[in-house]
């Protein structure tokens, strides 16, 4: 092969020539991507409903304007003004002590985990979840060359659908020998609770295994719901992942973070891109995070709107499954896809989570959710199959 | 293997237990860093040693304050304004007319190198460099599992050690079947030009290849230096990788970008993390290209310190390599590591690249050049092996 070809016009067409050297377990995919379309009502991926509070614009502002002249400079590579900050707030907000060593943090979650696969995973090893769950830990291990096993979460049918127990996850643990179990606690996108003894079951039934409890929902959790984190001091191969980009409201900073072992966090260093953390983000976070209290003030209001979902969904006769997330998934819908286009078209914006008869509705403002329900009180005629109320 | 052993105080320690489970070829290595160290005068990591000008402060913190409240919702996930930016910049920076499709970014061009990698190598695919180069293209391919292959620039030595010849270039390609080549214009560290015929001959010798043209000191290149870029509408295999890193002053901000055919643009959003790119992170970068002409103001009186640095090694009897960068490799040290640690007594902070007898700076502002050619007057008797001057 000579490039003569591209001087007399019969080069191969750059999408022929994308394809065959794109990897191959690539082709045919899609990427990620849930629709990011311009509706009144929001609420098709779990982000918080409020601004940014102004007492936390103002204190950000001052800080960036302290730092902008030095963009010319890299990073702080170990973020450690950040990884102080975040531990506060976790002892604060969990009541576990931790040390900033344990900390890591990345641009959203994703990329805590993808640290977490690219070091512990890898060609021939697996990683193994419970499906449904958040649709991002396949997408991270097969584009990271792992293996994904998708687990079941339950054999029930019904309103226990959804749930996973010790046993079931021990013996998937155990049949399929992973490099890496994820577990979701609450669980994304159904937002049923984790029992806490999964934890311990999977630990003990996948020797081989780091197991990442993505805890990315954690403060919507119920009172007296216990963190992962807890079982970290007893446990190095626990990994506990948190976002600030739900509870926090801060989906558009891109802070994700983990908790782990010293030695584990260490050894994220050698697949991390240098200077990952961006000096305005360093900064950004770390202000938002000394205002914790005002960022996290909506969230009582928003369990209180989650609660009134759930409540009316039923009423509807829709099935909403329980949650302890900032959302709801609800089944009972003859065509999900139809009801997702007849809410849309109705200026709403939820989610197809490709569950057949479901649909995942975000917890907004008062507003929103008012408005989410009035429109599935005028559709529930025609688009839920009607059960007795459960409630 | 039961949890027991926990309870009993018997349990792995973490630092056995990390090891025991990190992917096997990952074992024993250690992270990028390049010293992050509190020192006078900073030359090792080829920043702009410019602060970033108030008029460009104002107006990013302008931008940032009508940004800041909506954190709350996830960024832009396609960066569509940050992409027009990028666009109108290489127009006027190389002449060269893109269209915004053909544009992508990361959190620094590491990123977007991480993206190339991940979509077009992998396990069981070589990519191929000619060392020395960037130290990151081995360290970002391995980590994502592909064979590195440490490709040679030239069997000469002298002045011309670290040329590389399309004659060269393009055995090596044929000898390999790489699925990646990287090449670096100019080359880092040593700073050297690219020749224009090498990217041609590459294409050619390797018909299974993505050819990475690593452009990130294109800035610094002399007048009439030919960009890949003017390559890109004939060659779908082809990559040209910018950064806003040097030139542009922007290092903290985390900027890097791509250039490509749209398809191979469209196959990155396999691998990408959604949301990869913060809110901030957008509005910073688009407001900084914005004042291209005040960010690269710098690069001209940089250039001359440059070329400072290079007349005055010679006269000191070390050998400088011809830059076409804002950095300066000089070899002729009797011991590298002793000259590093002398500089860095004298308050200077150079890089230690591996390479025998030989050290980078970076070409600072005009007083920080000064600073490092006084400190290495001081040093050239004890650490320079004297050569004739070749100046």
């Amino acid at each position: 092969m000579t490039d003569d070809s591209a001087a007399v016009g019969a080069a191969p067409s750059a999408a022929h020539e994308v394809q065959r050297l794109l990897r191959p377990d690539l082709r045919g995919r899609t990427p990620y991507g849930a629709p990011q379309l311009d509706v009144p009502v929001r609420l098709n991926t779990n982000e918080n409903s409020y601004p940014v509070p102004q007492v936390v614009v103002d204190a950000v502002l001052r800080a960036l304007s302290g730092d902008m002249a030095t963009l010319n400079r890299y990073p702080d590579r170990e973020f450690t003004e950040l990884r102080k900050a975040l531990t506060a707030y976790l002892e604060k907000q969990s009541g576990v002590a931790v040390t900033p060593e344990q900390v890591w943090a990345g641009n959203g979650s994703n990329e805590v985990l993808s640290h977490v696969v690219q070091a512990f995973g890898g060609h021939g090893r697996v990683a193994l979840g419970f499906t449904p769950s958040y649709s991002m830990h396949p997408i991270i291990s097969e584009t990271l060359g792992t293996t994904w096993v998708d687990g079941l979460r339950s054999a029930a049918t019904g309103p226990d659908a959804f749930d996973l127990t010790p046993e079931s996850a021990a013996r998937q643990a155990r049949e399929h020998d992973p490099s890496i179990v994820f577990l979701c606690s609450p669980n994304n996108p159904t937002g049923t609770a984790l029992p806490f003894e999964v934890i311990g079951a999977v630990l003990d039934a996948a020797p081989n295994a780091l197991v990442v409890v993505d805890e990315a929902y954690a403060e919507f959790a119920r009172p007296g719901t216990r963190s992962a984190l807890t079982l970290l001091a007893d446990h190095p191969r626990l990994v506990v992942t948190r976002t600030m980009s739900k509870a926090f409201a801060f989906a558009g900073g891109r802070l994700g973070y983990l908790v782990a072992a010293p030695e584990l966090v260490d050894a994220l260093r050698l697949v991390r891109l240098p200077y990952h953390l961006s000096s305005p983000t360093q900064t950004i976070a770390r202000v938002a995070l000394e205002h914790a209290d005002v960022m996290l003030g909506t969230v009582e209001v928003i369990k209180h709107q989650r609660d009134r979902i759930v409540e009316r969904l039923a009423e509807l006769g829709a099935r909403p499954v329980a949650s302890d997330s900032n959302f709801v998934l609800f089944g009972g819908l003859r065509d999900e896809k139809a009801a997702w286009q007849a809410l849309l078209d109705e200026g709403v914006l939820v989610r197809d989570m490709g569950i057949a008869g479901h649909l995942r509705v975000t917890a907004g403002d008062p507003h929103e959710t008012t408005a989410f329900l009035e429109a599935m009180t005028r559709l529930a005629p025609t688009h839920v199959d009607r059960q007795e109320p459960t409630a």
